[in-house]
């Protein structure tokens, strides 16, 4: 069904992406750039040309739809990726031996006048979706009741908690409540009481514990854990209320009599969770966590772009978006800088890169500020082009602020929040700093969804949704096989934002994934 | 109940530790010293003698019960913990102002040839278990089918084959099968394929797939995980066969394919495992695991050596012992290490020893080489007195090996195995390595069990156990209540030892324990 040869990302961009081998002498399409409409003229223009091809271009690899002379920029995505080295002919091969970063210009991003004029305003055709607004004004898009530990020496008793109303007939006379599910994690003692993996443990839970997603909250501790419940609490200002109640184990005489009590407590949970509804409530409300697991050579031109034109229309909409995995900027961190509304905004980028490069250092390894060997047999020819394809799921939108993992979002808009790139403990974070829907962009299937919160997963290649139709929500691949522009595809992921929102059931949701995927970062040593 | 106001802990002890506290001119009659019998006379004329205390001692503090001469070494648990900085009257307070490590001889430890003289021979009184005996000569305690993970990814399916197996009906045609479990961990992602960190997981892993307890064992993986299956199985040697089997979700079609291929495939394993029965073998077939969770004071002087009298009678029986917690020896490692029978072990403790200063120093802290504020404030005098009362849990033997983290045992007789004090971080590499029954002691009153291996739980006090009685099988709390000796309560541990080992359930089993506290050490940065 593959009906073009080769990708333009963008309308402003003089390189196309081959979908095939393409051979010397073959004449192709250049095809409709599927960008968001910005220049429809120059698609229908560039879309006329046949291209002659005049050398042997591998798939994935760039060919130049335009003459680029030595020294101009190379644009991929409506982006800088690099320098032409040479005089580069239309239907050439661009790669790294003639697209470069030497004689970039310093300052080639965005300037704060650029940035800030993209800082959207709350549009007039307002939309909305149907959530749960909470006592403290915040909003979920899920009603679970959620069991917590301080520790693992707590978890076998909260999932026999949970277990008690895993049989669908024990809710049936609660029919606005999604579940009581136990999420429990590997720490919270054999850890330092101070530094920063007790801090980050500690956001991530209270990130959790005050979830929107959350009607009510059941925190179990055992009493001798280096994570006390009691401090945990003071910290966070939380005391027991309706929807929230906690206990140690060794204060109640052990397994039995605990899990008995959390039984009791969740009972007396359900009815106040039961008793709140899904309302109106406006996008703004939303906050989108963009994450990418097992990409391919696909991803960077289907999943991930289309996904940052979800992400851009949530934003123009009010709504907003938490990007994260900072070992995949590496090496392009000044991409998303320039992005950022204000110099304090670039420079607290600046400190987590800081430290991602004393931690790995301390860890014994650099992370990699070059494509690898495998990148460029992909077609990847810099480290920006690299970077530019994962960083396109999270869309074009002015960088509001820089989180700390599982920090809470304070700004509206596009935020980054530091986190490794490894799925679960990313979105864990992502959850806890108030993301209340995931989109996941996947090239190779990945096994993945998260409780309390939606996850839609988005596939990069056709191939790969057709293996595992089960898993995958939303097929970008037919970007590529040319049955759907970029733009089509990222207003479908857009509705279906709404629509998941307000309580549509994603296929992760379907297959019961969510429980075991709470893995919060553990930074430090384990004694 | 507290019929003795001190306790001394072997008869060649100077010193006995008030279980009261005492006031200048009380008499009291240090009881009889529960020793192993080493010296009964001794014990009677030390019981003969009423000590007249001389100054206040604050409860578990220490009191001299024979003149101590200024440079006299200080005895407790028939080790020397200091040494007398000034002359000491009987019934006089010992503690930090008068008991320190200042002039003690340098080889003050056992001799190689000490050492060497206490290797076991299997004993005249052979004793016998009932186990399981597999096709390759080891022998299980359990009979369990294990769905075991590479990766956080297959988490959920693996769970949901499990799952399918967990009502007891599904299982009642195959009574020789103690369950289907699944043991899942959050990482196998988002970490270097190469270094410490993956070769912990590596031997983590391999522990399992092959550990005796797992009748048979059925690995998910997704596909495209850091840890990949098939180089898992090939650097492991292994291979399908009549009780192991492995698939990628990634190459059966999706979550739900995965799910049922998953249920099949333990349908088939189900016969054969059931077709595996318990049958007499030796108790050098016995590995037990020896851990501490939630010390308290009573700790050292009951549980721990109450337990560490267990693992030397199974030692003199042909038995094997764990003994583990590398930060809980800090600072005393030199005794463990005058234990060992060559100097290549002692060598590999040293390494272990400077491998975790290096650790904890990149990690920005250090483990601290002296008794902390609140050791003192317990009456421990010097880090060895500390440092005893946690070794003591692993007995006396001679120490025939020192292995890394999950590293297979390979010699008899007790081996310390690397890893933090972390319970189940610890518990579970002392299962990779081979352990198949675990005893465990509890001043707080832990909640911990595993599977597969069966867990015993030690209090230290018999507070906590008749608040947690459903959690602890064995009080040793008794021995300060003068209701039983340290020699009886360690034979009393030795025989349950031989009674769970057949088949016996402990507490944590019957708790539904054992699921959540597989947590393989992760070493080293996620990314
Ligand atoms: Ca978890
Ligand atoms: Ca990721
Ligand atoms: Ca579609
Ligand atoms: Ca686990
Ligand atoms: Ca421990």
């Amino acid at each position: 069904m593959k009906v073009n040869k080769t990708l333009r990302l963008d309308s402003a961009d003089n390189v196309a992406v081959a979908l095939t081998d393409l051979q010397p002498g073959e004449l192709v399409s250049p095809p409709k750039a599927p960008t968001q409409g910005a220049h429809p003229e120059a698609e229908s223009a560039a879309s006329a040309i046949m291209l002659e091809i005049r050398e042997q271009i591998p798939m994935m690899h760039k060919v130049a739809v335009t003459a680029i002379s030595q020294g101009d920029t190379i644009t991929k995505f409506g982006q800088v990726i690099g320098v032409a080295a040479v005089d580069i002919l239309p239907g050439s091969h661009v790669h790294y031996h003639n697209c470069v970063l030497e004689g970039l210009p310093a300052n080639f991003g965005s300037s704060t006048d650029a940035v800030m004029a993209k800082v959207p305003t709350t549009p007039a055709n307002q939309r909305f979706f149907r959530g749960f607004r909470r006592a403290n004004g915040r909003v979920g898009t899920r009603n679970f009741i959620g069991i917590l530990t301080s520790v693992n020496c707590s978890a076998t008793v909260a999932k026999q908690i949970a277990a008690a109303f895993s049989h669908p007939a024990v809710l049936q006379d609660y029919p606005n409540v999604d579940g009581v599910i136990a999420l429990t994690h590997e720490s919270g003692c054999g850890m330092r009481a101070a530094g920063e993996g007790f801090d980050a443990l500690t956001r991530t839970l209270e990130g959790y514990v005050t979830h929107p997603n959350f009607g009510g909250v059941l925190m179990v501790g055992l009493g001798c854990e280096t994570m006390q419940v009691q401090g945990f609490l003071s910290r966070a200002g939380l005391q027991d209320s309706a929807t929230f109640s906690s206990f140690n184990i060794q204060e109640v005489g052990g397994t039995r009599a605990a899990i008995e009590k959390g039984v009791e407590r969740v009972k007396t949970l359900l009815t106040a969770v039961n008793a709140q509804s899904r309302q109106q409530c406006p996008l703004a409300e939303l906050t989108l966590a963009v994450q990418c697991g097992g990409s391919d050579g696909f991803s960077g031109i289907t999943a991930n772009p289309a996904l940052g034109v979800a992400a851009d229309l949530l934003v123009q909409h009010g709504g907003n978006v938490i990007y994260s995995e900072t070992p995949e900027i590496f090496g392009a961190e000044h991409l998303l800088k320039a992005r950022a509304v204000n110099a304090d905004v670039a420079a607290k980028l600046s400190e987590r890169i800081d430290w991602w490069q004393a931690y790995t250092r301390a860890n014994g390894f650099e992370l990699n500020n070059n494509p690898s060997p495998g990148n460029k047999a992909g077609g990847l020819s810099t480290i920006l082009e690299k970077s530019l394809g994962a960083q396109a799921k999270g869309g074009t939108s002015p960088l509001t602020d820089v989180l700390l993992y599982a920090e809470q979002r304070k700004t509206r808009g596009l935020v980054f929040m530091d986190s490794p790139g490894y799925d679960p403990v990313s979105v864990t974070g992502q959850v806890a700093s108030g993301a209340n829907i995931i989109g996941f962009t996947t090239g190779r299937g990945s096994a993945f969804g998260f409780k309390p919160v939606p996850c839609f997963k988005l596939s990069s290649n056709t191939r790969v949704y057709d293996f595992m139709k089960d898993d995958i929500d939303i097929n970008c691949g037919t970007i590529i096989d040319g049955e759907q522009t970029l733009t089509e595809v990222g207003a479908e992921i857009f509705e279906a934002i709404i629509a998941i929102a307000s309580g549509e059931q994603t296929k992760s949701e379907t297959l019961g994934y969510g429980d075991s995927e709470f893995c919060p970062w553990k930074i430090g040593a384990v004694v």
